[in-house]
């Protein structure tokens, strides 16, 4: 006979409280950096990916800074229309700020064409001159995030947070080591080759319920 | 000294290709089966997370289904705006397929309220509504799955395909398991806790640039 497929008899405003719970509960005796567990925690719900545990650093103060930022109307900058389409427009309007992705731009697929470079390295580019308070969410290209570290370099942008959590395989550890260095630009990065769209959006939507109203 | 941070050289449009031979390297003697390597192997591109060589289940010929009914114009319907950003637009548009999702419907958001449901609940009989072939791909509601499952076994609808993949830790891994012992439904399934609307995107995507023209 089959063993009978049990569900688990929660309300739909209670789903995800019940997660969280789950979470904290097999996290255990894992210690995480004062302030930042419920970034950390989102990660694993957004994952089911206890990895998130380990490999979230976070530059100091950077939650209280991230907090004030968004407090005053900033713009986020994403380098995919996935973790754009991620991010809680509901509360981002309530807060007056705003989502930008530039990724699928027909003049950015022209000029990364032309010079034969990623769109992902235009589409920072083309971020760098909006009005801030600016805060990158890269989740995908790591070339978007060597790019960004050069354009800051420069002196010609200076985000106030760095989400840098691309994946995958070429050149996304270093990508983000790179960030590391940065002395001067708040930061959260999934060091390793974890990180992708959802985790760049699920963080901006965990710094956003932690302000007032919360979700 | 700070040990210097070495970026790969790679051109734009070989990252994906150095990518793949990566993990194909990795993955070593690990056993796939046949014909599915392309839709497992871009579950681990989108999330450098190798479980997905254990956990991804494949009903019996369903990759070939797949190409078919995606040839025939199918509509896929997803239960997160993320997981439909992220589907290439452009090759469905040149496959004549179309893609769906209602989970930012005012009314669905009512609806739901008003029956003290998930919003995903209510967008699946909406999307059992749509005129077929239709291909179910679900990377974030289990109580999508579940009610997916009951409107199958009802006879409300017959979908030619179902993508399994919610993530998370409240009846997400029994909503997948329901999916598993249905007969006549072809799918692909996340076994476990891991998925999400990026490996629900990326499995649409491994299958669309499997199609003539690739990618």
């Amino acid at each position: 006979m089959m063993k009978e497929i049990e569900l688990e008899q929660v309300l739909p405003q209670e789903i995800e409280k019940r997660s969280f719970e789950i979470i904290t509960e097999e996290l255990g005796d894992v210690k995480l950096v004062p302030g930042t567990e419920p970034v950390v925690k989102r990660c694993i719900h957004t994952s089911a990916d206890f990895d998130y545990a380990k490999n979230l650093v976070f530059s100091d103060g950077v939650i209280e800074h991230a907090l004030k930022v968004l407090g005053s109307g900033a713009t986020i900058v994403t380098d995919t229309q996935m973790a754009m389409a991620g991010v809680n427009k509901r509360k981002l309007a309530a807060l007056g700020c705003q989502i930008r992705c530039f990724m699928s731009d027909p003049d950015v697929a022209e000029e990364a064409k032309k010079r034969g470079v990623t769109r992902a390295v235009v589409s920072m580019e083309h971020a760098a001159k909006l009005p801030g308070p600016l805060i990158f969410a890269i989740g995908n290209a790591p070339t978007a995030l060597v790019h960004l570290y050069e354009l800051v370099k420069s002196g010609a942008v200076k985000p106030e947070l760095i989400i840098g959590v691309p994946v995958g395989f070429v050149n996304v550890v270093p990508s983000k080591e790179l960030i590391l260095t940065l002395e001067d630009v708040p930061y959260i990065v999934a060091r390793g080759r974890k990180g992708g769209s959802n985790i760049a959006a699920c963080i901006c939507n965990a710094l956003l319920y932690m302000m007032p109203g919360g979700r």
